[in-house]
């Protein structure tokens, strides 16, 4: 096998839903990489191995990344500091899956002094509201898009090796600076997430909420699916992308205190012109994702 | 056959999703029940006829309606009041499936002096965010629930037959008071649908949408679903239920407001509890709507 990664050491710190489904699927796709689960867990790690996910575990970050060529810390963001330290220095390329790349940056300086060449910050984009080694699966990637921010001083071969783990699991592999990824995952990311957990939160404080969720329909079940998500995890990006979020957040507000005055103008003309707009830029958008599918699979 | 539409006549005005799916389900259900469609657009409805969902057809309401048992209005909610003025005085039972139940019992008001003894509110809550006859299917209605809103004067019969119509389309049927209802689906439909379109509204307006549209991913595209939703529908929705809706939505946004306080603070403590409950309740949601769905095909 040609692959970069064949024959080489993989160690995933964290194997979640992030980190289990890189192992499923690294199994799948390079049977001779020698892939390494490190947690907390004894029984999760130790199913991992059973489930022939991984050819070994361990709970000591050191000892796992010594002869590593690469390693994946997929934590919560909050939590990748405290990884990094516990890493120390390594020859192996390192790369994160946190949902924010400023916060893992800094933690990398506070850490290193200076953001090591052969760090490389990445974001899978994809998840799903559920958590853990047990929700993984091996296609949570594929037709998916991963962003790299790595920096000026980051080794090019640090980032192709990263690219090769991430395309291999059948994702798209795509680069921007730090600022304009936490900007765009704020607008198109984590603020629909705060404003599913808010709705679901605002409805269940009033007194009616059993009623209210008795006559919910299809819609605002998709509409709040996120809110079952992990709220460690969303805490933690919340705590370190909130003014990118905020920043968003406040020209929503905005749009919706326009919308409410319309509403009670019963001004009929901007309601239509609005919901109009909106259907036509979500339609586009299914476009956009179905020209992608096409794409992806040949067809034309 | 027993059931009570057996070799009576339907006429349903208005064969788009929800009278398309009426006419579908009810064709399979009580073959022998006499359906008419009724609509704008004759190459729709001879469609109809053709694809065997109807036994006839008309453009002219008062006309169809004149020998009716049952008369279903499925048009947007402003268009309701057009249609009964159509429908004249009838010996007919008299329903409707509109989102909103008081300004269409304002609209019965209008047209015959008082709501008729014959005329039942009510409102199938379901529906998909596409839209017309062509996406129209049987099944709409299945473990669905469907909400009547009788006035003291509501004839019993006509409940009875109009719930007969609902139940054999494989809904639950519970009644409830107008207001009531109308608060209830103002927090469970309205404001989500509202906040839904004014997120890509608010997206779409910035000069990076078409970056932030190629990396959003599935959660987005779920919580955004219902902006591909008719816009005439809710805008006749907005313009009929916009006291409830901004009611809801105010609370809404003081919650908003508060988290947006909290993110700014980072206040992890009340991150972690503000998304713990929200999570607990959205799963509560889902326990229960599986209940329903387990009693529903008769297990344990």
């Amino acid at each position: 096998m040609n692959h970069q990664l064949s024959g080489k050491k993989l160690v995933i710190i964290g194997p979640g839903l992030i980190g289990g489904s890189v192992a499923r699927g690294i199994t799948r796709a390079i049977p001779d990489c020698d892939i390494v689960v490190v947690g907390r867990q004894q029984t999760v790690l130790e199913q991992i191995v059973a489930d022939g996910n991984a050819g070994g575990w361990s709970t000591d970050v050191g000892l796992a990344c010594r002869d590593a060529d690469l390693v994946l810390v997929s934590v919560p963001s909050l939590t990748v500091e405290a990884v990094l330290r516990e890493i120390g220095s390594t020859a192996a390329v390192v790369t994160d899956a946190a949902s924010v790349k400023g916060e893992i940056i800094q933690a990398a300086r506070r850490v290193y002094g200076e953001v090591p060449a052969n760090f490389v910050p990445g974001h899978p984009i994809s998840g799903s509201e559920h958590s853990g080694y047990e929700a993984s699966f091996a296609e949570l990637f594929q037709n998916k898009k991963t962003i790299l921010t790595p920096l000026d001083n980051t080794d090019a071969h640090a980032v192709a090796l990263v690219t090769a783990l991430w395309e291999s699991l059948g994702s798209e592999v795509l680069t921007m600076t730090v600022p304009h990824h936490d900007a765009v995952l704020a607008a198109t990311s984590h603020l629909p997430h705060l404003l599913a957990f808010a709705l679901v939160d605002t409805l269940s404080k009033k007194g009616t909420s059993e009623e209210i969720f008795r006559y919910a329909a299809g819609g605002f079940r998709d509409f709040t699916r996120i809110a079952s998500s992990d709220p460690q995890m969303w805490h933690d990006i919340f705590m370190t992308n909130g003014e990118a979020t905020v920043a968003v957040m406040d020209e929503y507000i905005e749009d919706l205190y326009r919308l409410r005055r319309v509403i009670l103008d019963r001004n009929s003309n901007e309601l239509m012109t609005t919901f109009s707009r909106a259907k036509k830029s979500r339609d586009r958008f299914l476009e956009y994702l179905a020209a992608i599918d096409l794409s992806q699979t040949g067809s034309h």
